[in-house]
């Protein structure tokens, strides 16, 4: 295109470029609250500020007695294409569930407490009930983690976001002491794999999701009966099957689990004992790629993978998608286990209970071979 | 769109449906290498871990002798749409450096010392060689501002990103003492205030610029002798003007200049006087918006816009968008200042000086005075 005579434009504004400063500025103050509902007394105030701000000694106790040798502890993390789904049925206040969720369960893998959450969010146009509604998942969540939304970054960039789309990333911050750190050294043979219930999907495998749903024509608003618990133990109790009567949308944006609080409280526990060889957050790569993370070279972790109960769900999609085989299916979902931890096995059914009394449906599914690495999955064992 | 029937689908696995997790696995390893050449001894190596480690008591004597209350230091931030011209020009080896400098830049704002970095890559596609030219830049960066590049998370979204867009989030964690923190309330009427040069337009205001780009038909590939510095003294020095002899794209491309080295420096000179009242990152907003957030709401900062050169990218942009007004370009970008400190008149000449010898161009470009929180520009004072 020739270059434009100087008269023929008008002059170009910022807001013309598709950026308006004002707007976005009133958007960033109506999140302050969002965030200061997440502030302990370690956040300083920093209004106007280019930075958060966390005291990272004002409990002189915690780091007097917990934390000898404070390791600093850092994750970022995305939601993957589960935030298409999101703009697909214009529901935001689960998504910000899944971003601290993804982090903050990455963090306590490795035995630290999280302090502080850190989100960007990119957007073709700042669309403030939108944007609120994410920061308020966001913000949910950090105090759910028990960690403070300590900042974060809006961006508008009409130019790489079509409208309707948007990305979110986050950052999460923790401590551990260095001493008390989880070591995949530990792991014995013998040692007993938990699993630990996932709410669904959580956050990955979207983008095999959204296939699935378009080429088989599936309609998120519809409730499929098949995504209903089929065990006959359910249907029996009359009812009681109205927990899965949900449409398809809202099941497939069911908010990851967030196992801090449990498994934060288990490791206190047992401070002097170590009985916890290892921890794994079953993400991308399925259970195959995450728990072998906790592993050591010289032993294998053996699954049964009818230990537990696979949420429908995941057969719906498996059936939907054409007959999605078993080996991909476990490679690219959780299956219903989000968490694992190793366990010493004469603690293993205690820890269970422990976990089960905090709200965790835990189960037993697997154990620790000899071996070399790696993570072996079989139909009973 | 009718349900297919199941024997009209091949199944789905995750490859078809666009994310291929070898690819993604191999990238990852490969970036090993990048991410190691930042670590410093208080890294703690945790190769296939959950999280990215960082010992905080290290250097026994940092935190006995420097930092008695550590607070830690937070900050998220991307690089708008200068990536946008990166992908256009196919030119991926400095944007990384942008990401980490609007990062640490806003950091040692706070007085504080950059520790960690994370990014986040979001792309339709993992193009080895683009994700390694950008995490290249991110590497170098971080060494140069004293940071261990921690993690990072590569995010494959081809439902989001189209072909050739993509996108990058930062996220920087540093430390500093409580009680050496930079605080508004230290500005005082007759304060003076320093800027420093910035390379260019840094990493805002890039909608703007495309948009010109774009309506004014300029080619990026053209050198245009605008560009290039028309001052006499300059021209007279025969040779020197091919500094400036680049095409626009590459000007436009030239990465945002760090000032974590220079700004340390001099925060340590000076531990125990108190001379920099406050301190300001120019970025989004420009001058007016980002300097009023070192000011407390008695003062105003009185600053002189013909106090140093305005680099002519700025004017050429202003231009060749139709005579874009003052006050809008002021408001977008930096101008020339990408960086500006708030000194003691007694300590100004010897802290540009200081300054001047660590390789930045400095310029008095303004006074504190009685006021109410503002910032006044004003074409001479």
């Amino acid at each position: 295109m020739p270059p434009a005579t100087k008269s023929s434009r008008k002059p170009l504004s910022y807001a013309a470029a598709g950026v308006n400063l004002e707007d976005k500025d009133a958007f960033t103050e109506g999140l302050t609250g969002l965030m200061r509902r997440t502030y302990g007394p370690r956040v300083i105030d920093n209004p106007g500020g280019f930075a958060g701000l966390f005291r990272l000694d004002f409990n002189e106790k915690l780091f007097a007695r917990n934390h000898k040798h404070p390791v600093l502890v850092a994750c970022a993390d995305g939601v993957g294409t589960k935030l298409k789904l999101a703009a697909e049925m214009k529901k935001y206040d689960t998504i910000g569930i899944d971003l601290v969720a993804m982090n903050v369960n990455d963090m306590i893998v490795q035995g630290a407490e999280p302090l502080f959450f850190l989100d960007y969010i990119a957007t073709p146009k700042v669309d403030r009930a939108m944007l609120t509604d994410i920061v308020q998942g966001i913000s949910d969540a950090c105090i759910e983690s028990g960690c403070a939304l300590l900042g974060g970054e809006t961006a508008e960039m009409p130019d790489v976001y079509a409208p309707g789309d948007f990305d979110l990333a986050g950052f999460a911050v923790g401590v551990m002491d260095r001493d008390r750190a989880v070591d995949p050294c530990r792991v014995e043979v013998g040692d007993i794999v938990l699993g630990l219930a996932s709410n669904g999907i959580h956050s990955n495998g979207y983008s095999l999701v959204r296939k699935i749903v378009a080429s088989a024509g599936l309609d998120l608003d519809k409730v499929y009966p098949e995504l209903t618990e089929s065990r006959p133990a359910t249907r029996a109790r009359k009812g009681n099957g109205s927990k899965s009567a949900k449409p398809l949308g809202e099941v497939l944006l069911t908010p990851t689990r967030i196992y801090v609080k449990p498994i934060l409280k288990l490791l206190r526990s047992y401070k002097v004992k170590k009985v916890i060889g290892g921890m794994a957050h079953i993400t991308g790569s399925g259970m195959e790629g995450n728990l072998c993370r906790a592993l050591h070279p010289k032993v294998d972790a053996l699954i049964d993978t009818t230990a537990w109960p696979v949420p429908p769900v995941f057969r719906f999609l498996q059936e939907q998608g054409g007959g999605v085989p078993d080996v991909e299916m476990r490679r690219v979902f959780n299956m219903g286990i989000g968490y694992c931890l190793i366990v010493r096995p004469a603690f293993a059914s205690a820890v269970k209970a422990h976990l089960g009394r905090l709200g965790e449906k835990v189960y037993r599914i697997g154990r620790v071979v000899p071996g070399t690495g790696r993570v072996i999955e079989h139909a009973g064992l």
